[in-house]
């Protein structure tokens, strides 16, 4: 059936969001079939959402429906993205004591030459790469905080576990744009797809910056929320 | 001057953000340089921040500054980009009076079958567009929205117009995907660069719904900013 094979482009990538279907007399000929079932098994593929038929520019393929992330005071991965029934899983990539490079020791708000502890983790929701990055924390505070983390398990425990009851997001930038090469392939995207660059600070009660973090999302996999009302 | 050439490639497109630079024996072959030379012209390219070296992956053209666009509870465009000292206008690209499509009507929680209105708008920033799209306003309160806007300069203006003093975002929701050729087209943007879709809700003082929009924001020109704290 034409429809089935259309989508069948679509699941596996041949078409991909954005791109422009072929014409009706296009798909006719590709299919051997009249112009009245080519526009039937479209129109069918518009009403599943698959793509979207556009006055007088032609038909585009939709996007696939992306996981739903929230930005807000309380930003925590799990709690986002756990109610979307999927999941979500992370593994540590590496981790080290390094001088906190000038980028982070500005956001963070620290003296030259200070050390700061970078964590390096990648996030998966039912088993696909949904984010990857990379995180600092002052290692005057934070000394040993990857190795807290790996038997605590969260984030939110690790910082309790210093006495941090409570932490906010002081402060989120991001951008989007072209996935480089290593960035597509460990996302496991199509190199076509762009990332979206999260760059984030949070701080604790006193508003003292606790850690900096830049994330690379994979833009095919996930939309963004922020509330209006905090979520705290 | 291995270095100006270099960035002439970069700030004429040839080279563009994420591209991976020709490794240092291929510059060389090129500009029948040492790679002596090369490696100077490159690492004088990275200081300046129009390329970034990564260790054992090679050397990467860096995104161009983008605009800082504030996204908070009492988000104004013009407010939000003016600070950055670039002359922020605007032009109407089309209004009409419809019944609400189905996503707009869910999003304004209108009865089915009610009329919005549509105004269709480009923003500039120093003349080049940054964003564009499509805003709906229930009818039955703001049917004339457009002709007052046109007069009043604002939408905050136009709102108070119609009574409402203070309205603020209710709900944002935002993902990256490749841009539509029309998309690149109207944001003279480069074909290979992604588009930033942002859905924005807005209330009143009571919390009901006033206007729905989707825009359709140049990823190569702007990045967005959520402050922690509420900016109204």
């Amino acid at each position: 059936m034409i429809r089935d094979a259309l989508a069948h482009d679509i699941s596996s990538g041949r078409l991909r969001p954005g791109d422009k279907l072929p014409t009706e007399p296009q798909l006719a000929a590709r299919f051997e079939a009249g112009r009245h079932s080519v526009r039937r098994a479209v129109d069918a593929l518009a009403k599943a959402g698959k793509v979207s038929i556009e006055q007088g520019r032609g038909t585009f393929v939709e996007e696939a429906p992306r996981l739903s992330y929230a930005i807000g005071k309380r930003t925590r991965l799990r709690r986002n993205l756990l109610p979307q029934g999927c999941e979500v899983t992370g593994a540590l990539l590496g981790a080290n004591m390094i001088i906190a490079p000038e980028p982070v020791r500005e956001a963070l708000n620290l003296p030259k030459g200070v050390k700061v502890v970078e964590s390096r983790r990648i996030t998966l929701a039912d088993g696909m790469p949904v984010a990857f990055g990379t995180a600092w924390y002052p290692a005057d505070r934070f000394a040993d905080f990857v190795e807290r983390r790996d038997v605590l398990g969260s984030v939110t425990e690790t910082f309790k576990s210093y006495g941090i009851d409570d932490y906010h997001r002081a402060e989120t930038d991001f951008y989007a744009r072209p996935a480089k090469p290593d960035e597509a392939k460990t996302l496991k995207q199509h190199s076509d797809l762009p990332v979206i660059v999260v760059l984030a600070l949070d701080a604790d009660q006193d508003g003292a910056p606790i850690s900096f973090s830049r994330v690379i999302w994979a833009s095919g996999r996930v939309k963004f929320t922020i509330s209006g009302q905090d979520d705290g």
